[in-house]
Order: C-alpha cells, then structure tokens, then sequence
C-alpha cells in the first residue's frame, strides 16, 4: 500500500529527543513485553540498557496482573504459540482497562494468515501504537481506509522502513535514522518496538513518543555501527550506546525531514 | 523482613574459594538447569566459562532421568508456565532420591501470588540452598520463624542485595563483591544462582559452597565492569573474566566482612 | 562404533569454499530452523551474519507453510516440548514434498531414549543430511548396516568431533578446522548445523554442501578465537568473522586430509 505524504512534517528537536530519554532514565518504567522467543533476551537487556525494567511473563494466571501494574503494555506477535495465543488479549485488556500505555507489533502478518486474522482481532483494543513496516501494513489492511479508521480514534502507526514514519490525526514525523548492518542482528526491529513502548510511559503524546523512542534507537545502532567490526559486536556496542547517551550524540546525529 | 545479625561471621580465604574454582574445572560438573526463557542461554554459557556443562531439559518424560544423573540441579522460578510447573516436582524429586545437591531460586515471588505459592510448595523437597533477596523473602516466609525451621533442618539461605548474606545453622557469610552495572544485564541474578549450585557439586557445605561461588561470580563482574563500556560489553566481559580468573584476581578483590 | 576410513578422502579447494559463501551471501536464502531454545537466538545471528535469512515458528498452523516456502529447513532436537514434537513432522513433511533440503540435527540422542527413538522415526523422512557425533550416532544405529542403508539411499552423514567427516554414497571429506573454545559457548554446535543447513540451498552435491559449509564455520571460530579473550567475547567476533569472511581467509586455513 502506498502511504500518501503528508502536506508538512512534524519537526523534532534533538533536545526533546534527549529530556524524554532523561524521562526514562529517571522513571526507570517497568515494561511488560510480551514478545517471541527469539526476542525475549535482547529486549531485556535493551530495555535494562535504556534505564526501564523488564517483565515477561506469559502465564495465564499472572499476565494481566502483570500488564496492569506496569508502566506500558509491548505485544509482539513473532512467536504465536498457544501460551501467547492465550496471554496476549488476557493482557491487553488489563492493561487498557488499567489505562497503560499499550504498542502492538505484528511481525511477519504478511507471511501467514494465522497471525494476520491474530493481529486483526487484537485491534478491538484499540492500541495506542501500531509498528510495522509497509508489506505488515498492506497484509492488515484491505485499504487506505482501514488504517485512516484507527487513526482517527486515536491509535498511531510507525511504519519502518529505509525511512520510518510515524502517522497520526496530527501531522507525521518522518525519521531517517538509522543503519543496514541493524538488519544483520535478529530481533532489532522487535526490540526498538519495546524501546518506542518505553517512550510511550514517559510522555502522552503517542506520535511524539515514537519518534523520541524510535529516534534514539537508530542513533544508538549508528553509533555501535562506528565502533563494530561486524553484526556480533554490534550488539553489545548497541546496547552500550543506549546507556551512555548524550545530548551530544543525539544533536550530532539525530536526522529528521 | 529484616534479618538478624549473626553474632559473629564466618570468614573467607581467597586460597579457598580458588581450591573450590579449580574443583570445578576439573569435575567439569553437569548441572541440570530449569530456568526461564529469557535466562536460558546467558545461564548456559556462564556453566561453560566456569567449566561446568549445562544441560537445560523439561520434556516430563526425561526430566527425572536429566536431574537424577547430573551433579546437581538449579530450580528457577522466572518461567511459570505449565511445562515447567510440571517439570519442577518431578526434577526435584528425582534429584533429591539421588542425593543431588538441589538450589531454589524464587524469582519474583513478590510480584505474584501463584509463584509464591508455587515456591512454597517445593519447599517439601527440602533444597539444600534457596537464593533470594529480602522482598522474595518477605513473601514467602510470614516470619522469621519459618526461615529458622528451615535452616535447622540444613537448608541455607542465599539473601542478595547491597551485601550479601549466607544463612545456615552455622555461623553466616558477608560478602560484599560485585559491580552495580551488572544489574542492567537481564538474568545476571540467575545465572550468578547456576554458578552457586555448580559450587555446591564440588563442596558438600552448602554455605562455604555458596560464600565461594557468589564470590567468584561476582568479582567476575567487577573484573568485567572495568573493561567493559557499559551493560552490552560487560556480557562477553563477564564470561571471559570467569574463565581465565586467577588465584591472583580474587587475593585482590575478595571482599568479606 | 567405529566408523571404517575411505579408502581415499575428496579434496576441497578454498575456491570451491568460498564460491559456495558467495552464493549464500547472494542468493539469501531463507533457512526455517525448528531448533531448541537455548540455540534460537545464536543460530538466528549466525545465520544473518552469513548472509541467509532465518524464520522459526513453531505454530503448528504455521509450519508446513513456513518450512515448505523456505530454501531449506533445519532440525534440531535439543528441546523436545510438545510443540515441537507436533512441528517437526509437519515441518519434514512439507519440506519433503516441496523438494526442499532438510537437515537433522538429534541433539542428545545418546542420553535419552524419548530423543532417540523420535530421532529415529523422523528417518522416514529421508533427511538430505544427518548431523552428529560418534556417541549419538551409535544411540540410533543399532550396527553400521543402518548407516550404510541411509547412506545408499542418498543421506549424508556430517560426523563430528576431533576431526569432521562428512560420509555420503561417494568419497568422504575429512575436515580438521575449528577450536576448542567453540565448545565453552552453549549451541555453537547447533548454530554449525543451521549453517550447514544454508549451504544445502545453493549446492545441490550435499556432501560438498556441507563440507563447505562446516568448514566456513570453523575457520569463523579460529579468526574468532584468535581475536578473543575467552568464550564471551568469541561469540561476537565468530558472528564478525562469518560476515567478513574472505577468500584469502579461507585459503590461510583451510585444512583438511
């Protein structure tokens, strides 16, 4: 499906980017991702890198207690077993009926029905936000219309891609941060959802959010791609960037239309 | 709950927790691990830079057979989900009727009531060590009573926090190594409780076992802290630092109270 | 068992090597890896860092339509739930009927008899390539007629251990590659298996496939040993040897008899 350009452009100041990392930082939010098994050990510690805290259970009988009384709600649906099947709406109902914050990210519903018709019901909840990229989008939506729907109740969506962006009732954010050696590491578009989530618990104005979130995640892999030699040792470089970053980093990098 | 203090503590000599480190190295020990999804791999390869070998199974039908034939046998409650809660008991018994040496880890007891009951079962089993910090304790143990019943029938208490303490029917260990970036890695708390239960294979006093393991563990993670430039190179740090760690690091670094 | 020595052993050439390297990192291929827990997230990395592309749904839903649009499909038996023991002949079913390689991988067959005789029913599947050590080939082959029957019927036998060998219908390859730290990381096994499994999808001579593909894979973990301080850090640097892997690298150190 192909996105129609909005008129104008929502700017972004690489100091805003940086006082809602500082937000996170200081609120150390814990965030409750429920996300695939591939996934689970590198979001953690993306999360922990960052300054939140991590939950993950999927157990029927404490999800939603979980999902409630976390700071915001991440959704991943990369592994669709019959545990998360069962946990996921368990949580996204709690977590809406709790008022958190919740992010849906709907991996590879363009390459099976299963998820696709998954993904589809679990938007009855209405999540803040939506992370995909355009071949995920066209497989939800029939049409156009489907997604200008959700957007006009509300829900945001960040579509990834050589550019990323962020669509809403307002005007869009599009970013264009980012680096092609992040592709050669498993889960980095699961775990930047989890970091966007994150944003999300900080500062209410979900388009904005994802943008801070997104923003400081393609800069963190920016700067580990400087200081790797290759995809392995750009995890931990990644992971250290998050931690350390400064304003500094982000006026220097942060890259916007 | 806040602890008493032992009137007096047991000291710790860095000749002894070494002797202990080599034990290990040697016996190549294999400790059967039921531990949670997200602490599975970092759990494995922190066995295998110690010189231990992993073995991680769940399966019910083999389960029994793992634990009863492996040197000893760390529970981790981090995971609850129906094969494990059905895997535990079965892995317990096994390896108490072999006369396995068996460690609890209750994580999150606070957090869930189903978890903390599910712990308090399993103390029927009698493990020989449970490792947990003072909010898990407070959960499952309404008072201090409960803890003493316990240690009097030779079950020892791995209490971690700022300090940490080793509780048993004799006199108790202070320990004070370990390296705050290590709590921005996720499952560094778990894999630090496999580490105790390989020690607890090669030394029949659980607590000296424990003193020695948590000790090693932990001035790994110092050791990594100083090379590493935040939470993502302080994984490999860590695992290398356990594997060539020398008589000569812990002599200057073990610290005890 | 002893395995009878070839009268003669093929040759490998470092051009043939690094030919078949090149049609990976081109063609990217997409590997589905039904593979165990503790492995998932390692042989995901391995397997971009090489340059295919992994995809590891379990979802009986999902399986068959996964495993049969991959360019190859890998299994492994170290975890054996019963999600995977639903996917797996699902997965080899459809695999076969598509016309697409499959690689077996019986992960501990040797200490537990469930793994052995699942590992032997799958053989109905006629795997292009079975991966092993010595103890778990003598668990599923009562006496080398077994071997040799798999083998007339076109299987290859990639054998592990001090030196690899691979036994196919022809000439065997005999492999002396790889280094001792590989074994202190949990899953390196595992993550060799996958690789071997993205060789099969551009070279149709399966032996060759996989003499090609082990060899790749441990010259990555001598360049990686070299560089490291010890098993932490060989895992970053193996996945950073495999992605910069070049002719000239291969033809310092190829090695075979």
């Amino acid at each position: 499906m192909s996105l129609s350009l909005a008129a104008s452009t929502r700017s972004l100041a690489a100091g805003t980017v940086f006082e809602r990392l500082e937000r996170v930082r200081v609120k150390a939010p814990r965030i409750h991702a429920i996300t695939n098994a591939v996934a689970q050990s590198f979001t953690a510690n993306v999360l922990l890198a960052l300054g939140a805290v991590p939950s993950m259970t999927l157990a029927k009988e404490e999800v939603a207690g979980f999902a409630a009384s976390a700071d915001a709600l991440l959704v991943n649906l990369g592994t669709l077993d019959e545990a998360r099947r069962e946990a996921i709406p368990l949580a996204m109902e709690a977590a809406q009926a709790a008022g958190r914050p919740v992010g849906l990210d709907p991996v590879f519903v363009d390459r099976s029905p299963l998820r696709c018709a998954f993904a589809q019901e679990l938007l009855r909840f209405k999540p803040d936000l939506v992370r995909l990229n355009e071949p995920e989008m066209g497989a939800m939506f029939a049409d156009r219309a489907g997604v200008e729907d959700l957007i006009a109740t509300g829900t945001v969506f960040a579509v990834t891609g050589q550019e990323d962006k962020i669509e809403s009732s307002g005007e869009d954010f599009r970013l264009l941060n980012g680096h092609p050696l992040m592709a050669r590491v498993t889960a980095t578009g699961c775990a930047g959802g989890a970091v966007l989530t994150a944003f999300m618990s900080v500062e209410e104005d979900t388009a904005l959010a994802a943008a801070c979130g997104l923003s400081v995640f393609n800069i963190a892999g920016e700067m580990a791609a400087e200081q790797a030699g290759g995809p392995g040792t750009l995890v931990p470089e990644l992971l250290d960037a998050l931690y350390a970053m400064s304003l500094g980093d982000i006026e220097a990098r942060l890259k916007t239309t």
